[in-house]
């Protein structure tokens, strides 16, 4: 099984552009430039194993903030990724169906499980297996799907013994598209990520909710103290902080304007997110080429060469580079469309 | 399945204490009370997704710090908790006899994992199974073996298909039992944990020491960005530090030695390691409940009544208030032997 490209890595971007003008800036990930200032963390979170009471706090703080009606329809895992891992080896060996292009983990993480994993590329090709993973906004491209086909979806796993798994990784800047209202419905799993919205992807947060057996069995899957003493103090101040959620969704947005903007003179936007935007041209190897030997790294895709997706600029200094670049490929006449 | 018991959970304690002499003076682990102190986190290691490159140095650091020959015989873990989760999932199902009385999570995950477990009460019984799991220095008694008799025992799994797991949990405070210099051996697997010695449970980070065809099957169910970015910050700073880590394994010995001697007036202390003391004594149950009245939780065994663990007081009025205990314990004339 091979590799899974991944945004986010500066170690592939310095092998790949040795010569490049720096700093770099990182545009490869989805993830919140302005992070969720780190609180005060208290020794004891850092020293002592973290109590299943402070553990289920957390997850108390978690159904609040993203709405789900029983604490006990949430569990906390170190990032989702550490979910995406585990869940295969909840359900008995079967055929999964991934709507993809999508974030390639899901794939690979069922195929390893051993099942056997197949890539629908339309919603409706999602019928018939005992499992679909989709992603809801999906990345890269921000496509998203109604309440109502996606709950007789999970109805239809749930009757042959699987279950719909919905990657809401990206749904804080899209709370609308979120199924996390009806978690505890049968056949209905979903995955939130704490790293992206609150830009806070190092310390390994993420949630799951899902029927209450579902989530026992993920607690015991993962055993105990699977989640960290800081990120269990991170995380239940920032999503108790429903004021500076609401300023970051409002200031994403307008970052995403901007960067729409800047984009649209060298391709077509099709998609994204407040988080990330993707950009069709015919040239996306040739600007990929341009903007790393300009230091700035951006996400490609070997499923798509035509897509490149661009992350926020942290600040007017990494806006202004990029800008520079996008406006030379635009002078120089080799502007797609 | 039932649940483990575990030390550390001072929410256990206060429910089953309510009206306790205050503040709790935590005993119930085997957690160093003098962690090494946090470093400053760099802002990138809370914010991005830590590199596979950052990962890797932190490897090539315990590496150094064990004494493994071979970078690529380690990888780093969130908890050796969570690598006890993932091993049972990369052999296939067998019998797997754990040599217990021993930290019970060896037991509840391989079976969880599908594998046949008998607990064994003697070296000799580990034979025939294709897994085998020891402790060592084993928690709680202090209980250790030689090299030759653990590589053969490793040489014999290895010929059935499966591995010797070896639990090296406190093995930092007893550097001369460890087989890490023989990473690499085929049929060999160690944990190491970094909580324990370091004082800091809470940030979850630990280490498989293998074969590198084990350490790349463990890296691959675990999936990417296992261990988060402060993780890897202060684990860098930490297993660099010898000096702290010589003075440190000088200053538990000392307190162990103290502790023993209060203890000593209540029980037999019948081993341990420099983290912590077992002590039996037939009044056990009675002077478990007297010490919870005071504030002060140690760990008990369902499987041996006779039986507390007792961890390093932190500070000098936690080991006057133990101490008090202890001595009025002594004077009720209700000591053991």
């Amino acid at each position: 099984m091979s590799a899974v490209e991944h945004g986010g890595n500066l170690g592939e971007a310095r092998r790949l552009f040795p010569q490049a003008s720096g700093p770099w800036i990182d545009l490869s990930t989805g993830i919140n430039p302005w992070p969720y200032p780190i609180p005060a963390i208290p020794a004891e979170s850092w020293a002592a194993l973290p109590s299943p009471d402070e553990a289920r706090e957390l997850e108390a703080v978690a159904a609040q903030c993203y709405g789900v009606p029983f604490d006990a329809c949430v569990v906390a895992t170190p990032g989702t990724q550490a979910a995406i891992q585990w869940l295969p080896h909840l359900f008995a060996a079967g055929t999964v169906s991934v709507l993809g292009p999508t974030y390639a983990e899901h794939a690979r993480s069922w195929a390893l499980g051993g099942h056997h994993v197949r890539e629908a590329r339309r919603f409706e090709d999602l019928a018939g297996s005992e499992i679909a993973v989709l992603v809801n906004p999906n990345n890269p491209d921000g496509n998203f799907f109604g309440r109502e086909e996606l709950l007789a979806l999970a109805a239809e796993k749930y009757a042959r013994g699987g279950a719909l798994i919905i990657d809401e990784a990206f749904a804080d800047v899209m709370p609308q598209v979120s199924l996390a209202a009806m978690a505890g419905t049968q056949g209905l799993v979903m995955l939130r990520s704490f790293g992206k919205f609150f830009g806070l992807a190092g310390i390994r947060l993420g949630f799951v909710l899902a029927e209450p057996s579902l989530t026992g069995k993920l607690r015991q899957a993962m055993g105990p103290w699977a989640v960290s003493g800081e990120a269990i103090a991170i995380g239940r101040a920032a999503l108790a902080d429903i004021l500076w959620q609401n300023g970051t969704r409002t200031s994403l947005r307008t970052a995403r304007q901007t960067l729409d903007e800047d984009l649209a003179k060298a391709g077509a936007v099709i998609g994204g997110t407040d988080l990330y935007r993707l950009l069709q041209t015919a040239h996306a190897p040739a600007l990929f080429r341009q903007l790393g030997q300009a230091g700035i790294w951006v996400r490609r895709f070997s499923a798509n060469p035509r897509w490149l997706r661009f992350g926020l600029p942290p600040h007017a200094e990494a806006e202004a580079r990029l800008r520079a670049v996008l406006a030379r490929y635009h002078k120089n006449g080799t502007r797609a469309m």
